[in-house]
């Protein structure tokens, strides 16, 4: 097999599946096949339209079985949910990868995979509040961390094929242990949706027209996660429960401390909270 | 005193005073003197050098005495300090402004102020997360809401004075009850800040470098407000500590909800949890 005849099949064209598609497009031209599944027609249409798949299917089975790559770009639960399908579908030497936001419970799957085949966890870190491939974009993955978590029994040339797509869409690929990924990103993405979700629901539940009429660009950037699509978000926290609610508890400290400053009118303490959060949010460099 | 000859004194020329500056001179141009009051010569320069202010002074008494509006624009504690100044030094009729970001304090002090004098709380609801003259924007108000809280006292003719000049900023002036007020801007913006910083403070305190470098636009726009200006931060939530504290107590209960949910796996529970949030934040205009 040579790099120029290789079919990619992605599996899911929605933002991530759909902004791979186009970046892959970019990257390699028409050098590279690129097979879209999806159930919806008029998602096929659409992805076929704009240039992003060469050819799409609703029927998985078919997809799978031409491709050297495939690549899972669903949410969490249904791609734990296609893993023994692909199994059996996909050709031997085919890597796996996937793009859910856990990678624990995807990889401990992926490890029940027939032995022929190479499974890669994988994670762009990134996103949008918006879903569909009405939103998918050829730069979503541009210097964007792209996590890739090989299994002990992935060959090392299969990881290698998958940093080159992680490369391929201009992502910057950082290989990494499941429980570590998961760890990390329920601190910096699941507990911040938590956060918001959580926020936009103590306002709701006010129900202060006045509030809503004061809200402004602090408001709106501090909730924002909470547009999040239900279904993704909600195989996410459920998959990842344990660190999730690890963190929630911590945040939960961390807001009684502030709470305690405040009400005690503890200048000096409520000074360093605050600057100590002013400091390490200087740390960020996204 | 016609509108042609007015002077408006502006006390701080950091990121609201300053953009107040330059918003009055480009609504009204050379047909209103505008007088910066401010401790740093440099500061000073600047706004000079900018136009946004016709002549610049550290003495307050100076500053105060030629004015027919005074308009406040530092820190509330700072505010509250120099209101009984303000009150020896201003012109009889004199219209008193603020741009602090809680009210009940302010609005108590300044019913304290001489009797001549036409005391206006203010507060526009825009900002950024930089402060200082540098930042200062001549668009920072534009089409957003301008809160004036009237005292009892207020002559009508003072009220239209200050929703003249609210919207000579192109700001949607709104009259509000200070406590009102209060309430309202802890839900949606001091409750936000204080989301955002116990979220960086929970992320720094994991000393997990894997998180940091993990971190993506959900996490850079949820914890935004982190990076505020710490001593008028502080200010704010200890002159509006009753309604923060009540509003953090809603906070924790909100995220012991989604915690529960997660952690028992009640996919319904949490799926209505997050598809309310999505719903409410979908109300948001802003």
């Amino acid at each position: 097999m040579t790099e120029r005849t290789a079919t990619v099949c992605i599996v899911g064209l929605g933002l991530m599946g759909g902004s791979l598609a186009l970046a892959l497009r970019e990257a390699r031209g028409a050098s590279q096949r690129i097979l879209g599944v999806a159930r919806r027609p008029d998602v096929l249409d659409a992805a076929r339209a704009a240039g992003a798949i060469d050819e799409g299917t609703s029927d998985l089975a078919a997809g799978v079985a031409g491709a050297d790559t495939v690549v899972l770009a669903t949410p969490v639960r249904t791609i734990l949910r296609m893993l023994p399908e692909i199994g059996r579908y996909a050709r031997p030497g085919a890597l796996v990868l996937d793009l859910g936001s856990s990678k624990a419970q995807i990889c401990a799957a992926m490890a029940e995979m027939p032995e022929g085949l190479q499974p890669v966890g994988g994670h762009p870190m990134c996103g949008k509040e918006v879903a569909g491939f009405a939103a998918a974009d050829a730069g979503l993955f541009r210097e964007r961390p792209f996590v890739l978590c090989p299994l002990p029994r992935t060959a090392p040339e299969a990881l290698e094929r998958a940093i080159r797509l992680a490369r391929d869409t201009r992502a910057r690929p950082i290989v990494l242990d499941p429980a570590a990924h998961d760890r990390a990103v329920a601190g910096i993405s699941h507990l911040p949706f938590a956060a918001a979700a959580a926020l936009v629901n103590c306002v709701a539940a006010a129900d202060d027209p006045v509030a809503w009429s004061l809200a402004s660009s602090g408001f709106r950037d501090t909730s924002r996660l909470a547009s999040s699509d239900v279904e993704m978000m909600l195989d996410i926290l459920l998959t990842n429960r344990e660190a999730v609610v690890d963190w929630l508890a911590r945040y939960a400290a961390q807001l009684d401390q502030l709470r305690s400053a405040i009400a005690a009118g503890n200048e000096a303490n409520l000074r360093n909270l605050l600057a100590a959060a002013q400091h390490a949010r200087s740390r960020l460099t996204v």
